[in-house]
């Protein structure tokens, strides 16, 4: 494995506390070895940062990847037209294959936009787990669990298959997790076990939370309780990694259901706003200590992967929620995008921020351009002008996936080939 | 003047009406003089459409260019200190070279990300003129006017000054407007004189129009009247053309007195967003017939001029407003930032849609990029993926201003070495 010196950039380490400052980063063996204002080394490999921002790479904290296949097919409709007349149909004629070539897609996206890990929950797995080791992206995948019919057993076989066939492949870079989809979805004895489960094995859980108005609805007419309380009362708080994807419409004692938990929140606010479902209670949760990262859902919905289209989303949707425009500031956002989602993926001992020791998953941000000159402060600007074309390098586990912008660990002509013809025989009639 | 020719991309007209559609575009003296599925004519330039969407220039309708050398120096602050404490001081210092320079960095931004025409207001218009000369763009320019204090009539001359030397200039690429800033900095007098000053020269106005609840309650406080019905009161409305900037807090009555007024609003929502302002009420405004473009106000407040964001921002308010997707669809969204801006500009009879007869302001979007693939719907593509780094091509008055993403119009490097001193000047310890 390369060793490598990225010389001269402004280092933003997303350490708490941490001031932005300009110095090299040395990476041996997949992992950072130094952070100095200068570091005098023989390496294999020098990059010049000049003009350059190096940041941990942003975590997407909730994806389906393959439903890139389905970006802008159906939007501007209500969610179950969406769901019922598009995505549900299209995605029922999606194979292994379009699966992994959908991953490969997204994967392309994220990379190309800066972000060097995300959560994902799907069907096929063992399809977005090979894409994720060939893309050299890092992963936390769950296979998502409905249970409202009686498959015999075989969903759950194939969760466990994930498991056990995946957890620790691409060098570690895959993480696994059991995805209960939502509380509308699964009733309380399927969800009691899966709960279970995952605690007598210690594997985090995955799963939707009152993403809509609708699903409050159905589990207050069902269980006469909220989404929240439903997941409460089934112990899935008390000792479990959960992460839980929206978590939209939570009262103010939801919230304080939320206290103490492992795990955390995954706010994903452009695909909140594409659907109309509301804005998260995030300062809310960030005052009883939940940890609130940021993901995109699947570009389904939120058209885009781009981290920093849900970094901009977060921090307005606060202030607007507020009228207070110091709420949620640039740094806060831009933590949550990183370490706060590291988190939630249960991977923060490894990334998510820029330290000595942590493994080296991370992107140069280039400032030469007109919209991100001058640099006043570079977390407001960053936060509030860039976006993932901005992003020059993409690095995970000290593996170059992007330099100057051209994808390495892919050939972009062969996955937008794929894309292409899959995605239209996809959606033909629909 | 060279004529051009497009050939094979998409194209969205803009026209309301018209479907997408592969062909090639004709521009010859300054003007589009064909737009048809195949041409066949000689051109002194083939530009090849592959994978590129052809539309109008975006338009900013609300702008005051040269604070994009504040841009990212004051964000997370309450408005009230985001401008005494930071915003005039710095302001304070400018000269009008660093007007120039400053409007060059906009002009340079805008142009990267596809904007082809802007209203700005702002002083020391003389310079901000040169640069929109010098730049190539299209802009509606307007001296700020400011009543608070007696200056023996000097801010009336320069406005005055400004229209006479500079409407017209740059090939016809400048209009003008007289700008009295706001009802809360303008007493019913000198408005008034404003207006009748307006009315009688034919000369449209621009103004901000209630952006905070403070400005309301000022106006309240001094007139026992909305923002709005101050206006009203004044005639603002009986038969000039107005562009009204912001105009987020309006009752009900209050959009009922905009029906069938000439001009309309900018609605800025970045920059609404950003300091937490509140949701202006587009839809109310869309159903009383009056017109709603997109603007971003200052990179000051808003950071960055990209359009797009405008977009995105503006569609997501509406939906999350009124917790309906279908609400403001992503073409709709796109002719706000288009015919609808131009409109509030004056120009729509020249730019604004891709129509035969009509100046050449477009731009071309590149669409071989992870996300922008595949193409199901080009508006939603676009609007909901698409950001200003996509766009490879702009063009305003038939002249090329940015060709594969390099600016012509200008000296990046010079651009960015005058905008990197002279802001590091207007902010020294503040």
């Amino acid at each position: 494995m390369q060793s490598f010196m990225i010389k001269g950039c402004s280092i933003l380490t997303m350490v708490h506390g941490d001031k932005p400052f300009v110095g090299d980063l040395l990476i041996e063996g997949g992992r950072i070895t130094n952070i100095a204002t200068s570091i005098d080394q023989q390496v294999d490999t020098v990059i010049d940062g000049k003009d350059m921002v190096a940041m941990p790479g942003l975590i997407n904290a909730h994806n389906h990847a393959s439903m890139s296949l389905l970006r802008a097919f159906s939007d501007d409709l209500k969610l179950m037209d969406w769901l019922d007349k598009k995505m549900l149909p299209a995605e029922a004629r999606m194979t292994k294959e379009d699966i992994y070539w959908g991953t490969m897609l997204g994967a392309a996206e994220m990379i190309a936009s800066g972000t060097t890990a995300f959560a994902d929950m799907y069907v096929q797995m063992d399809a977005v787990a090979q894409a994720v080791v060939d893309s050299g992206m890092r992963a936390a995948l769950t296979r998502g669990l409905v249970f409202l019919e009686d498959d015999g057993g075989r969903r759950m076989i194939e969760a466990l298959d994930l498991i056990d066939n995946w957890t620790g492949a691409g060098n570690g870079r895959i993480t696994t997790m059991l995805g209960p989809h939502a509380p509308y979805t699964c009733p309380p004895q399927p969800l009691t076990e899966v709960i279970e489960l995952a605690r007598s094995r210690r594997i985090p859980l995955h799963i939707h939370l009152a993403e809509t108005l609708e699903e409050v609805e159905k589990i207050r007419t069902r269980y006469h309780q909220t989404p929240t309380e439903y997941l409460h009362e089934l112990g899935i708080f008390s000792d479990t990694h959960v992460l839980l994807a929206h978590a939209v419409h939570l009262t103010t004692d939801d919230v304080r259901l939320l206290r103490g938990m492992r795990g955390g929140v995954s706010h994903n606010p452009v695909s909140n706003l594409k659907l109309g479902c509301g804005i998260t209670p995030v300062r809310k949760m960030l005052s009883q200590g939940v940890t609130v990262g940021l993901g995109t859902d699947g570009a389904g919905s939120a058209t885009t992967l781009d981290m920093f289209a849900e970094v901009k989303a977060a921090t307005w949707l606060q202030k607007l929620d507020s009228g207070d425009p110091t709420v949620l500031p640039a740094e806060q956002a831009l933590r949550m995008a990183t370490i706060e989602s590291a988190k939630l993926l249960g991977i923060d001992a490894e990334v998510g921020t820029l330290e000595v020791g942590k493994r080296a998953d991370l992107i140069l941000i280039d400032l030469n351009k007109p919209h991100l000159w001058p640099v006043h402060d570079l977390y407001s600007l960053i936060a509030y002008s860039a976006t993932g074309a901005d992003v020059d390098t993409t690095i995970v586990n000290g593996q170059i996936l992007m330099r100057k912008r051209q994808l390495l660990s892919m050939s972009w002509e062969e996955v937008r080939r794929e894309a292409l013809h899959r995605s239209a025989r996809l959606v033909e009639g629909l």
